[in-house]
């Protein structure tokens, strides 16, 4: 195999976390803003950050779920309500104090003393208590319901040590919220979104996840069950790509969310909520980026192909780029997918080869260059990012093809290279699943000894609870593992649970995550 | 005329300001949150704006620009960079102090001392200075020019009197912004931004607007030129709808925003920026509102057309809804202005005609309601919004149309009714501009005595500068009147000017505005 000098300068093997820093500022994603903790997410990263929006928020409201916008700020009554319970509050959240800045006569701003808050402000960590007082406000008869809104926003949570995408103190994500009438209702709810999580993470994404619910230790506060979707990461850890709870009538009643029954009695009403965040494009670039930065699947590509115009500055310039906008036109007015084609004609100053090579980067899934000589014999060249390389020489397999075949086919095109993505990162993930261990050591040397990607082992356990979970959870913790979740689809348990040696009821992905 | 009985209890001539509100409440646009200043914006009023937002993102994107996210928190620092020259600086902004909260021991909860900020952070009241940090970052050299940049976000502005959507302490919006190698591109792009405003809002949210430029005394500080829409509401103020600014060097040159020319000296950018909030969602409600509530026009209505089945509890009540469906279907497989018809099939729970008002009140341009014996007859009743009544007997103009003839020319209902609802607001804006007065006793007599909804006054002016134009604004302040703007396509100037007596240079618009 010829020698490739790849477009980064961190190789995933030699140091995973070093390389995801390089594509997220080799492929023009996001960058640290100076402001603690908060990520500017450049063009390019929101582009993908828009797409993927588009694509869930059509999914929300094809489920008949309404947006609607709830304030930044929510007062501290509401987090007293949670508190009352807990002794030793202490979170983590920007609180403001004062609505004025004035000088301070030495050339500074303060913040004026005159003008201080009555009550402190906190910016939300999320909506869920300002829109249970909503939902009480809103909800009077079981004509009401079911009540199903959803939020795009921006929260906030400080955060010690952060990482972009993964974990900023300020991200942005969607937040659904229902109430209704009954617990089964409420259930349907919580995995319709689930689904619906499953389904947008792995067709318009191509990240395959693993659907299932949460253990006991793992469950949201208050929450009678939680459910998550995982992804593999290409270093074998599990990234939770979206969770959805089902909370029982305890939200409900925190926030007195009730309805008069077609009888005319009072009821609680049984409340879910789901979220997803900008955490997905962390997954995005841990699932499919590569040594030459990130590939970006077709679905969520903010420019599917990109036309490169090898320009000379030359007569017959104004005669390439005619030519380039005519591939262009006759690729728009196509569709893919069913969305029109995403295509940019790149006639950014600069040199086509610096111009290929920032695309590849950024992982365009189709690059086409053209120049006077292609377009002579009614050629374009095609680049694939997702078949960047002739492993032959070594050189970026550019294939030299026929315009109308090209343009003709580009559709199936980019299909194919979103189905690949996928089934190339679905076949990693199954590969990297262990099943079949029957004791706890097994699993303690399959990490420790199990080289440098040991991915993920499913086994089998008699889901103990209280402090016999803890103790699990403890062993756990020893090894920097965790549980993911229990897989809706799996077989079923047949032998004995690895922690406690009892009868094991279902079978538990064990995995080092984000 | 009929007596007729109108939706709302509050009629615009009585108290256009408690008509206003009511109307927010009645078409269930938005709510008071409990948080000071902030408000919830409900699905419908949420809708309305995601539609707006829709468009107007769709407009920015066809000309080029990119979105992309910059943090929620800015640094003292940025500001005082802006304070330097501002000795008595005292600005309304709401202040981050603390990073954590914690129990105070009393069952409350208290920020805690121990997280105090180093440096206090401000929740964003515009970007523009971190956004300019970006830029200066991100230009190097001539061929990172031009940089468009556009940015969706929620900013904060402590307002000590609020008014749902016109002035909340939190709302929501774009501010665009632009660096530029030259004058002449910044300025075009100055006018490209005013222009897709006027576009934006008076092809897709039917209002009609004055663009023109913002005199001296109206500008943004430290702008060179400050351009408006200026909306006019059915009580005759003016609604600045949007704005955008040539910068001249002078934000370049706080933040060094700076290019190496093509010959290698280091250049200051011109930059621009625009903007537009959820305040037009006000303007939408008075200019288009009436005493029935809101009328959405079809372009920016979440559901264009209502069908409403009368459903009895009864066997056939399972025919009605096939029909319906029918009728559903067939309408949301059609197109009007160029995208599909959003149709709603309301089966929500509650009685047909309470069902009816809640639409009328909520604006939906199109109402279609289908009992046993409409469905027999192979018809449907139609309820055009904007022709709501019956003049000659004082009831819901009812149309009973075949349900194929309705069908068929659906689309074309709605652009009829985009286009009347723009009509005729543009024939009140034109017939409430007075122009022709040629001193300045004429113009305040009409504001005193010019009845309840008097209008605006297009004036011939000198233009004055500094403090001639300082007494000018006085003049006009005593009056409660404000200069809007001088619209671009206004005659030229041809007297003397009404403040000054000097001769006129241009022709500028006085209002009462919101």
């Amino acid at each position: 195999m010829a020698n490739i000098r790849h477009a980064l300068n961190v190789k995933r093997e030699d140091d995973f976390a070093k390389w995801y820093q390089e594509v997220i500022s080799a492929a023009d994603l996001a960058e640290e803003s100076g402001v603690r903790g908060c990520m500017v997410i450049k063009p390019w990263g929101f582009g993908i950050w828009e797409r993927v929006q588009r694509l869930m928020d059509d999914r929300i409201k094809q489920a008949g779920i309404d947006n609607a916008y709830f304030p930044l700020f929510i007062p501290l009554a509401n987090f007293e309500r949670e508190a009352d319970h807990v002794e030793g509050f202490a979170k983590e959240m920007a609180v403001v104090t004062h609505h004025r800045l004035i000088a301070d006569g030495k050339g500074g701003l303060i913040p004026d003393p005159e003008a201080k808050l009555e009550e402190p402000l906190v910016v939300r960590p999320t909506s869920e208590t300002i829109i249970g007082d909503a939902m009480a406000r809103w909800v009077q008869s079981w004509r009401d319901l079911p009540l199903k809104l959803n939020q795009w926003a921006n929260v906030v949570r400080w955060e010690m040590r952060t990482r972009m995408f993964l974990r900023t103190s300020e991200f942005l994500w969607q937040e659904g919220h229902t109430a209704h009438a009954t617990r089964e209702e409420a259930l349907e709810e919580t995995h319709r979104a689930l689904e619906m999580y499953r389904a947008c993470v792995e067709e318009d994404l191509a990240m395959p996840v693993v659907a299932g619910e949460k253990p006991e230790n793992e469950r949201f506060p208050g929450a009678d069950e939680t459910w998550s979707i995982e992804a593999m990461m290409q270093d074998g850890k599990a990234l939770q790509a979206g969770t959805s709870h089902y909370l029982g009538t305890s939200f409900a009643s925190a926030a007195g969310i009730q309805y008069q029954d077609s009888e005319g009695t009072q009821q609680l009403c049984h409340t879910t909520s789901w979220g997803t965040s900008t955490r997905m494009i962390g997954g995005v670039v841990m699932t499919h980026g590569d040594d030459d930065g990130l590939r970006v699947p077709p679905r969520i590509a903010p420019h599917q192909i990109i036309i490169l115009p090898m320009l000379r500055d030359k007569p017959e310039d104004a005669e390439v780029l005619a030519y380039c906008e005519q591939v262009r036109a006759s690729l728009a007015e196509q569709s893919s997918m069913g969305e029109k084609i995403r295509v940019l004609l790149d006639k950014s100053p600069g040199k086509a080869a610096a111009k290929r090579w920032s695309w590849v980067r950024k992982g365009a899934p189709v690059i086409v260059e053209v120049g006077p000589r292609d377009m002579e014999n009614g050629k374009v060249a095609v680049l694939r990012r997702d078949a960047l390389w002739n492993m032959d020489n070594g050189k970026p397999a550019m294939a030299f093809t026929a315009r109308d075949e090209f343009t003709a086919g580009a559709a199936q095109l980019l299909e194919d290279i979103q189905a690949g993505l996928f089934e190339d990162a679905r076949a990693r993930r199954d590969a990297n699943i262990t099943r079949g261990m029957d004791n706890w050591h097994d699993v303690v040397n399959f990490y420790r000894k199990g080289g440098k990607y040991p991915g993920w082992v499913e086994v089998e356990w008699s889901k103990p609870t209280g402090d016999a979970l803890e103790a699990v959870v403890e062993k756990l913790k020893a090894e920097k593992l965790t549980f993911r979740n229990v897989p809706r689809d799996s077989e079923p348990a047949s032998g004995t649970c690895i922690f406690t040696g009892e009868a094991a009821v279902e079978r538990i992905l064990v995995a080092r995550a984000y």
